[in-house]
């Protein structure tokens, strides 16, 4: 697999708005845009930080997956988006190699990329994303 | 607080040697450093990945902090470091602005470089490093 950089890292917070006083005021980053990803049901913020991305992820229901994981696990970091040039290419060298896919072919994400998940129980515990 | 770039991402494992063929067999990164740290009770291994670089942290020892998560909360991401110019100079701008701290002077982390903690409790549950 081909892997540029770190697209970006997802982090599941409960309300953006209480975050970006963290964010913002002490690390001194600038939320850029924030979106709604209506079919996942959240609403993301995002900062730039070097090549990386920071998307904060706040659920907008009560049965996002953000939701249950923030209910589960607490907040902090939920997922690690890998860059690839293509990713249904990159998607199909995974499934060859063994990995557990979430999504069988790539979908559109935040800021209208393709992107698609790969299982944790195939990266170490780390849901793991791939971003074009 | 002036950051140029995420300086790492550490994460949990039980064995960098199981992790290994799917760090190098699938992501196809490469391993290029892997050492102690003595004081932490770890192992490290380093991967590049454009900016940033990935920090596999395995126990060396049942009570290394990083044993207790594992046992806790199971592998994953565990941390994330922000690169600043200079860490005590941060350090002391997030202790000002009501930061806990766990470190609250740096110290020598992996790979020589200074580094400190700051406490999870303040940053949205995100365990955050600055590295100089």
């Amino acid at each position: 697999m081909d892997i540029s950089h770190i697209e970006h890292i997802g982090i599941a917070v409960k309300s953006i708005a209480d975050s970006l006083p963290y964010y913002e005021g002490v690390l001194g980053l600038k939320c850029y845009n924030i979106e709604e990803v209506a079919d996942q049901k959240v609403k993301t913020a995002f900062f730039k930080v070097g090549q990386t991305k920071l998307e904060l992820l706040e659920p907008t229901s009560a049965d996002s997956t953000i939701a249950k994981f923030i209910e589960k696990r607490g907040e902090g970091i939920h997922h690690l988006a890998f860059a690839v040039p293509e990713v249904a290419g990159a998607l199909a060298e995974a499934g060859s190699k063994g990995v557990q896919l979430i999504d069988p072919s790539p979908r559109r994400g935040a800021e209208g990329l393709q992107i698609a998940f790969l299982h944790p129980k195939s990266t170490g515990s780390v849901l793991t994303e791939l971003c074009q």
